[in-house]
């Protein structure tokens, strides 16, 4: 794996065909966490013709082998998903940096409609080392957080919405924009990504593969 | 007045020779609140030379003769302006409801980065008949206001911000995607407009003029 | 219900198995209000196998148990529709303002390009305390209307269209750039948000519930 | 002149000396009539240095040499501008009509928040061959015009308005979208283009020059 | 009929059984021609159901009835396709124009990457009243037409094209811009639109219908 | 200081009176460091009448007081600028992490047309805990740095470029789309926001104030 | 074939049908090669009924007749393709090169997240005459491979990637500013006219057909 | 200089103190002709002061030392300009060829509207080895030429044009959806670009720096 991280295939755009001859080979390197990402039902089943052992989880469009996550090291990652519509790329998220060798814990429905539900979740926000923020439609959620918590939060806008969201462009801008320092931005339903650099972020201070 | 509301003069785009014609003119009509909007200095010159007794708001480019303010009716109209650098809008809004005849309170930096200071302000939002929301940057205001309140709320885009604020359509489409409802929008800037719209929802309910 | 306003399912993107989990949850609640919006006929299945007596309205999109609307209180909520391919939406608008508490009233066919079926409808206009304005393409009808009434106006763009339309961001602009104030202007084929919002304005002076 | 129309020098972009030699070169050729459009002051003294008889209208920013306009022949050319701020751009496409050798006549402030005005002009458009409708924010003069006239219409969108009118763009996208048919658009602030398309349809049935 | 033109029916976004419905009406107004745009084969079956006899050009997706024309009076419309793909589009324009009173002609595969396809059209342009030109790609085809022709001439721009064609975007600003003077634009694929347009344009210059 | 960071006050937009007010004010809290962002000539000098001894870097357009950076804790923040040009930025990012009380390096001039010039700085890119990347026009140097690190990378984003670049918005979009992992965003030319954002990341495991 | 290069059929948006009539008419023209290229499944099955022997190539959606490529003429072009995903468009390019007589090399999965696999290809790169360089997402490899060669690169972007990659723009606009001169750019996916283009210009000094 | 070529010097942005220093520096390489592009004339009096004999064209902002240009090998490079508005970048283009070390011819005054005009050139355009097209407004040009030589076409979109031109967006779209294969596109006004990849590919076929 490259740098000392697990190795990932998208699959959106590959044929079932072309995603299982990969998990075929993947069987070689068992050495290597491979993960799977947007997957669809036939992709998973051609991943787990090769790799009947695999972890998958549906709805995050998931798949890892060996299903093992690694133990966690460094610091927590918090995954905040705004409404439940979110849940899916958050769950992306949240699995990668679990895989990534990362503790994390995901919070569902804290939409800033609802604050009270936010201020619920202080104690956690400050556990964390970095928190991971998905949210679509106004995509307001990260401004609120980041004025709560001093540990950098990763924006993730969500294509949730319709008209005006322009498919999640209105809530990456809003997320570009916001008001309270310690923000940055991953592109739209990039939940892997996003996984990935809170790993990055989380990781123990030394020991940082290279 | 078109339907029994201030007359309104929209200085930018004139020079201020044309507005100083419009002036004079006005001084034919006492009984009819004209607004003078988006007055610069030299506007404001022009039209006090031709009513000196004017009241002017250097900071919100307003100016309004006669100078006093009808008494207040219908129910209060309450502005928060994100940060300061939203005033100069606010003020806009806030005095355009006064002028059109309501009770009118200003509210300023109560942006979400510091959420102590919106939820310091509950007790009032409660009181509101109608909610004017200046916010630029992320324009996450109004989506926090309108999970506090069920009084309507106005979401006044303003042009604060750089970079990918893009001149207001960041707060513009935050505030069209706000997750709770309740939410309207006008254009980016238009603090007289939210000010109209404002004092037109919180008319009293009889004797709405026609 | 939050503030004392129904609740309310945003059904797109849910599953009918999800919608109708919920639907079995509301049951146990009959004292308050609940609306499924942009329910397709799936969706509407399984509110209806949970709750066979809820209200159905197809081409809304729309299903409210209990199915019996308030007694109305407050104002008259008038929603016109510029054309017939706006109806969904209008009545999707009209039938919220409707669960919410209001009188209200839909008026079909109306676009600019027949004027006098708008003017034949100024009195209608004239009783209202807010009006709802659904259109797509120019959306220029608000601007017309908002000259004819001193009721604040709800600009509700839709998608209806094509081309430049862009799936109703022409209609929404020309809305945010009204020329004639008091009108604002909720998300694209946002006819729940607009119903909302209207119900608020048009609320009983007194008893707005907080 | 190609196709027996005037010959135009676009002044914008160009030196004052530019603009001077050109205008010394028309000198030469007193046969053919010559515009000079989008002239700033500097502009027009150089060309007044060369012609010094030329016409010149400042608020257009339009000089024609010689200046005398043709006989008017073909249908009339009526030009609506919607607010006092689109009179400037109105009167170069009223201007360059009239050199192209067409009747044209000006009306102003016909915005569609007053419909009277526009009503109290039905018969002159009904006069018209060809009705060019100059209107900046909403843009929804054209729509409403094209409703009430079996003339051909030519939206001209203005840069007139601020925020999301995006310097005209949502005055353009209007018009294209227009939901009356028989309109048709220029560019934003096209003045020029315009008058000479509508003196194009206007021109009389033979005789047309190629 | 409106001002003495045929009455149009937009099928798209309608049911068969809604315009079936329409249909049926119409049979009762035989002294009006009704024209059907925008119908596919299951809009055209329910129209011919209720109008037998109704002419039907799939390709343009139109109907009309009473089936025949009118005798034609007015100028020539001459429609040009720069491609083959822009041929449904323009042949809706060419029907409209055919059936709202005019003579006119089509021509196809006149791009301007064949200059001189366009060049042996030149006599057919000289003798055209007006031009519509459709166009999709880099809608170059109205600026060179323009350039050869006195006649005003219609910018069609079609959604033909793919990546940065933006859907007919490219075109329609292409049109915009032509460098030619006497070109206007329709939305993209508005055949209906350019050919109504066109037939007004065309129109003779007394008994204009009002 | 909210959080235990320095307090910010961004002086574009404010005049140099209301930055000198604020400047005063500061004087009173020697035990939190203030910084003053966007500072202009003019914005400097009222900081500096009040702050004489504060440290004033004009090329980042920012000053602090008290003058002294803290000793440094924490993680290495490395930040590269693609361009000369992307130095005011890059300043800003560097001497805000500074400030903040992390060790920092800033390396000039490494754009991705000269490949060897990045590739000699591989040894420092695996030192650091965060990479702040500041480009303009392709904005192509994240995706690089990203594939040369296991290092978090916060893409900067400049407005440096013309035509296509979009003010920043190319660059920007590029850093979403970049095809290492790795690599969040701030917004165009918001080096203060990626320098307090390295901070974060790269601050001590421990004593993170909340 | 027009100026001594092969005709090109676009079958997309053509039926099956049209497309089969233009091979029938093809088999009369043996001497002139004709490509036909974005043929899907049933497109290629109606050209191989009537040009059984046709070269087919069903990833990049091209077949040629007569099937053999002319021997190759001129200089090299190299063609790259970023990852997997752009292997298709890279393909059209690289066989259209190969049709239109030059020597071509594909060589694929080279993107900047591993240096090392360009940088292992520098020595064919210096040998080629013209670089086609295909990529989605980022778009960043063409200003990596302009840095490394002093061949002209034509950038080809591909609509791989989602979210703000907005169907290839963001690897387009990245293309238009590369910071290494030397690049220009082709419409998104347009494999066959970066295969023409590279055609043209690594076509041999003398005897370009014209 | 890299890979053969002359250095160039990007003068927007840099002070005349900057740009002055760096030609100090450049008086110690007179082996490598250096271009300092993008030269107001406060550079170009900074440039002169430290190499007085430098070649200086002041409508191109460019200027160049040594001043002589080398001795031109390879093909010969055609520059268009459509209109005088877009001679000062068709200007760089062809300089940036001449000293990049080509033959070079500049023709103005072509657009479309005139199309004899291009056709008179059409003898030059096919002994172009390539042919530089720069144009604004609706940038057909491109399009036209690459129909009339099979030598490659580089479009060069210039800023020219208000309105829906969007500073060179329109001409841009414009090239890169050219209806004509064998046209690709450089940024916006980017002279530079277009006269140096005209010179590589116009490059003797040996010999070509690496
Ligand atoms: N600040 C403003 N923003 C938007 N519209 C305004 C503003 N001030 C006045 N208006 C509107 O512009 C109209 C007057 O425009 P004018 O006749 O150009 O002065 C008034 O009737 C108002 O509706
Ligand atoms: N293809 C078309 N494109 C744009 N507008 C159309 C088209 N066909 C009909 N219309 C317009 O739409 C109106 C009828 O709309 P509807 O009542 O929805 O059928 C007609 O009066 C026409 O003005
Ligand atoms: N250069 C900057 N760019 C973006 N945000 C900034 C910048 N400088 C300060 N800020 C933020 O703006 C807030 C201060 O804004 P203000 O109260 O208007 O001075 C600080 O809390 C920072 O979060
Ligand atoms: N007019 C121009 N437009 C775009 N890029 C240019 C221009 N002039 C020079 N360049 C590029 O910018 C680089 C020099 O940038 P700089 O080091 O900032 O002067 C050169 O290597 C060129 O590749
Ligand atoms: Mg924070
Ligand atoms: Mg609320
Ligand atoms: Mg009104
Ligand atoms: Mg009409
Ligand atoms: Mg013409
Ligand atoms: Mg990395
Ligand atoms: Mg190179
Ligand atoms: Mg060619």
């Amino acid at each position: 794996a490259r740098r000392g991280y697990p190795e990932a295939v998208f699959c959106a755009g590959k044929t079932p065909e072309q995603v299982g001859r990969i998990a075929a080979a993947v069987r070689e390197r068992p050495d290597v966490t491979t993960l799977f990402t947007r997957a669809d039902d036939q992709h998973a089943a051609a991943v787990l013709a090769a790799l009947p052992d695999a972890a998958h989880d549906p709805d995050a469009g998931l798949l890892a082998w060996p299903p093992a996550p690694p133990d966690p090291t460094g610091g927590l990652v918090v995954v905040l998903a705004a409404g439940t519509s979110d849940l899916p790329v958050a769950r992306e998220a949240h699995l990668t940096a679990r895989y990534l060798g990362r503790e994390s814990e995901l919070v569902v429905d804290v939409g800033v409609a609802g604050l009270h539900r936010v201020l619920a979740r202080v104690d956690l926000l400050r556990r964390a080392r970095v928190v991971v923020v998905a949210a679509g439609m106004d995509g307001a959620l990260p401004s609120v957080v980041a004025g709560l918590t001093s540990a950098p939060v990763v924006g993730l806008p969500t294509s949730v919405g319709y008209g005006a969201a322009f498919g999640g462009i209105a809530a990456l801008l809003t997320m570009l924009n916001a008001c309270a320092p310690g923000v940055s931005v991953v592109n739209i339903d990039n939940g892997y990504g996003a996984g990935h650099l809170a790993a990055q972020i989380a990781a123990p201070q030394d020991g940082v593969p290279s």
